[in-house]
């Protein structure tokens, strides 16, 4: 019988759907659980801009540091395409991963029996698929300093700055190994530190950090040969661990793996505070506010909030059972649907969902 | 009835195996058409640090500079996976290309009709892929300065700068439209310029180059999902031109789809000298030595090296059929084997593909 805040972001484009939806599936949770979540809403991305004249306004941050988990939809539109960089819907996601110390991006890739006629790989190939990348978030080329255009002796430059400190990689990397310890215990590595020395920097520490964990296997990947080894042996991988950009490329292609990209979910735990979950897919403007959006990887992300941030197992497990029971029986939104499948609406997969719960 | 100077580098493991075959294809060539080529071999990689005492010795690099162009096998192995940064065959490989201004290294990736069984894509996904992938190749993460370790109020930290120059991305992108000219007129840009500084100028070149080719039709693509869409769709693509770093990852990843990695040749184009011609395959030490390695990527990049650097279209095609020929009629390497088929070894393929010439 808990008592939860949760802070909800909807976002752009399918992000206003998808939470929506997610968020009326905790709610039958709340009913069947007799739990009590409060659900407060915040703008972010373009909306924000619209609104409030930035992509990441200082009321959202601050409720979603008094609450205790948060729930994000997608940010992004071609609308504010063409703003400068922090006015852009993208820089809000970036400042809350930094401001929110949002450092481990986990980002679990599990194959669906139903669902192999979606994904372009051979059934063979992805049979049984069950991996998790784990991302650093808040480090990396993303944030390190300079990052700028300059232009020096008549030249025009530009640079960005892939920057690490010892603390960041070892605590990702502990994520990585306290995870893989629950699960396949193997961990995967991926640097390229046959060129780079923060990737050299980054096997040294994953080593050390290895030693804590003598009953995990580690082992080190090339990023140019995990990106074809994710595709040739998927099966090969428990969990993933690397930096910020080679995770952000593999955890996408990784994604393409099961065909089912509108049904992985994520989370981004944070090193002092609340942690937010985020489907990985974008916010798809092509086909927003249609209620046709596939509402499961806000749903599965919902499923990550409950177990990680509440410690509610049985709960999660609960709308996880849910969601496979109704692609079992053959639902689908469009973005699943095979030839001769019903497509259903957003609205009614969340109903069948709500349903099953 | 030309003159031509080869350098040849096999470098290490099946480097050498694959070199030897392709130059015993160059030969046949000389003999069908009344060339004359040189011979000059020289070392790189582990095979030179082990003789030399640097993995890039000057004499070799003398050596390729008085060539009219260069034919590199592949370096690296577990023999100096120890050795220090500059005493190890990957510094070699990057260092000859800094060197030699090799700037644009040009990857295609083409579907075999008769290897569609080997890869992890459904057949669907692959039938008639055709695209090449023009990489960056001495400039970004790979080289740019500061690079290194510090400790800074006692913390441990270590930096890798991504740095370009106006000039270099106008090059690279140039090369990418001059190509599609040629072929089917679509050129792929991949960045991540919702994020970094320097895709934020590299896109703006890109729209800049792109007002000198109106015939070619210029799309921007952030690489996070250019991973996902070269799994997805890979028909999509004709030219894809990108960054250093962006193109190692995205290369290697797109080489699996057609299964035959074994296969893929590439050109690395120079901006001031003789350009170089290697497979993209690794050295695959665990086979090395043992007549099993597939020479085919090797002898595609002769005959790359026939049409871009001689100028020897003919030449190049008859090349390229006599490897189409041999696998029509069924002659596979333990790489590209299915069940059933008859496996041959290296010299066998070799011989074969000398005598369709
Ligand atoms: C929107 C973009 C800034 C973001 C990223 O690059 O991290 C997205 O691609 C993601 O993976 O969450
Ligand atoms: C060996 C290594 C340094 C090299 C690179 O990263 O460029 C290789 O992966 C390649 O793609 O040619």
């Amino acid at each position: 019988m808990g008592n939860y805040r949760i802070a909800v972001l909807p976002g752009d484009g399918i992000g206003k759907e998808v939470t929506k939806g997610a968020v009326e599936v905790l709610k039958a949770i709340e009913t069947r659980f007799g739990h009590h979540f409060e659900f407060a809403y915040g703008w972010i991305g373009g909306a924000a801009v619209d609104q409030k004249g930035t992509p990441l306004p200082e009321e959202t941050l601050a409720l979603c540091r008094e609450s205790d988990a948060v729930l994000l939809g997608a940010v992004g539109g071609p609308k504010w395409d063409q703003h400068p960089p922090h006015l852009r819907p993208e820089r809000g996601l970036l400042q809350i991963r930094k401001e929110m110390n949002l450092f481990a991006n986990l980002r679990p890739v599990k194959f669906y029996d139903s669902l192999t006629d979606s994904s372009p790989l051979k059934q063979e190939v992805i049979q049984g698929v069950d991996l998790v990348i784990v991302r650093e978030l808040t480090g990396g080329l993303y944030f390190g300093k300079p990052s700028g255009r300059m232009v020096e002796n008549g030249e025009e430059k530009a640079v960005d700055t892939l920057l690490y400190k010892k603390e960041e990689i070892k605590r990702i990397v502990k994520v990585a190994f306290e995870l893989a310890r629950k699960r396949k215990k193997k961990v995967t590595s991926v640097d390229k530190a046959n060129v780079l020395s923060s990737s050299r920097m980054w096997r040294e520490i994953a080593e050390e950090v290895a030693q804590e964990f003598p009953d995990v296997t580690l082992e080190h990947m090339l990023v140019d040969n995990a990106a074809m080894q994710l595709i040739r042996s998927p099966q090969q991988f428990d969990v993933v661990v690397t930096e910020n950009m080679f995770g952000d490329i593999l955890s996408d292609e990784a994604s393409m793996l099961t065909g089912s990209l509108g049904m992985l979910p994520s989370a981004s735990l944070s090193a002092s505070g609340p942690s937010l979950y985020e489907p990985i897919h974008g916010s798809a403007p092509d086909i927003a506010g249609q209620n046709k959006a596939n509402p499961i990887a806000a749903i599965l992300s919902a499923a990550m909030m409950l177990r990680l941030s509440f410690g509610l197992s049985k709960e999660a497990e609960a709308v996880e059972k849910a969601v496979q029971q109704v692609l079992a029986a053959g639902l689908r939104t469009a973005d699943i649907a095979q030839k001769g499948q019903r497509v259903v609406s957003t609205d009614e997969m969340v109903n069948e969902i709500k349903t099953a719960i």
